[in-house]
């Protein structure tokens, strides 16, 4: 499948509006989607088994995306062929008064994946370009030196969190960065069914709507975040996530393929170590 | 004190042959050293204070050095004066396995310190760009996904390097950057004492003195190492290490000019935070 049409380009300007959250790409329905998914989590599967033994490198994928746009739904569907022992999740809310006592990546570093697994990131430092950007005033507990916030701070978080991708991709570590991208029209919808639902009340929380007063700001902060932090080394993708199904099945894709992409083996058995190998069967035939 | 003579310019190559590892700088003798190291623990210990209440920076002490150039014991010497609560040391040996299988920053970031505090890495990342540029095998053991390492490996890491610390002062981590530049006449001489004095002898392992035999590589990688992250944002400071007292009493004061730089400040009471203060002081005093 070509991914181009859901890759902000880097270095250039974008418009999320330019982007349609109800496209459904080269899927030709729900049935089409659904079928490609599941192939995609064999795949997947198979990939994270040889990411595993080739043991060179890690991938980290990172969701962020408005309330409701279906990270958490996404995380579950895609990764649900997954080995766990090879996969972890790592959801970042609020701070905590410890992270906020040190830099904005600490606590995001300290979860990375080690090598030959999957680490996902269900939110991330993004939120520091983001949610602060939106709330600037969030800035004052993280007490920083610079006591009044301008432009050039978030030019400065750009640059440090390319070049910390561009550190972790030259160590192993490939990032991808999905943008789950959803209308605000379809948020709605799913904000009602949370609430009409009993057992989606858990997912709901009246913040969510005062957010919803934000919504332009929060289009500008993830432009301007794609703008600047969309590289060669870590692109963005904006996926439509107005149908979770093209959502489910686009997300598989692109990690497969970026998987695929690593040339990955298992490693080679040397002439030496299969020969301790036969050595060690025979000792085991031979004993009781 | 003019620290300049001990500062490797920033861009700039240097010759470490050019720095005397014996030179007493402007200490009249000994004695005067250490008049001046007992005053500089005693406005180290004001400062830390200063700095735990401003609670915006922290500050990252980084030692690196030859065996037996005496790391252990300026930081023993040095921060005697410090409240413990406010000052993490942290000491980076070989690399476990769980840390091998992370990028190679990873480790270190776990243990920065946090805002208010002073943190000290006894070694520290620039192992990477020293004794693996000097032993390139230990390479292997970090399965990077370059099977083959070459110059623009060192290049890279340098760049990260600058890159991460540049990221650090950014967010309020004051970077101070001391290398121990010890002779090697003066380590022949340390390391004798260690195998003559019993109480010195868990000092010393024979390892030690086969590295000794490395001692032009290493100089070599450190003149590389300053002459690549020697930054404006976080310079290096060579630092004679033949006479104990001139370490001590210099590094002392490196660190207390760098924290003056700061301009800390006791946060200041507010009217309103100074008259609750008052009325809880009567609250108190009419109480049993």
């Amino acid at each position: 499948m070509d991914h181009t049409p859901f890759i902000a380009p880097p270095g250039k300007k974008i418009r999320l509006a330019n982007y349609d959250p109800a496209f459904t790409g080269e899927f030709s329905g729900k049935k089409d989607a659904k079928k490609k998914l599941e192939k995609g989590i064999q795949q997947l599967a198979k990939y994270q088994d040889i990411l595993y033994a080739d043991n060179r490198y890690a991938l980290l994928i990172i969701f962020q995306a408005m309330d409701a746009a279906g990270k958490d739904s996404a995380i579950e569907h895609v990764m649900s062929g997954v080995n766990p022992q090879g996969c972890q999740v790592f959801s970042f809310k609020t701070p905590s008064a410890e992270e906020l006592d040190h830099d904005f990546l600490w606590r995001c570093i300290k979860a990375l994946p080690e090598r030959g697994r999957i680490g996902i990131f269900n939110r991330s430092y993004y939120e520091e370009v983001l949610v602060v950007r939106v709330h600037p005033e969030f800035l004052q507990a993280q007490k920083l030196p610079q006591t009044t916030p301008d432009k050039g701070l978030w030019r400065d978080r750009y640059e440090d969190i390319n070049n910390f991708e561009h550190y972790l991709t030259r160590n192993g570590i490939v990032v991808l960065k999905f943008f789950l991208h959803v209308s605000k029209d379809e948020q709605r919808q799913r904000f009602l069914e949370r609430i009409e639902q009993p057992e989606k009340n858990c997912k709901f929380s009246l913040g969510d709507v005062q957010e919803r007063a934000h919504w332009d700001e929060y289009m500008q902060a993830y432009e301007d975040t794609f703008i600047h932090t969309s590289t060669s080394w870590a692109p963005w993708h904006i996926i439509p996530a107005d149908h979770k199904w093209v959502t489910h099945a686009l997300v598989a894709d692109i990690i497969v393929d970026r998987l695929a992409a690593l040339n990955l083996e298992y490693p080679k058995v040397s002439k030496e170590h299969r020969q301790e190998l036969l050595k060690a069967k025979e000792a085991l035939e031979s004993s009781e």
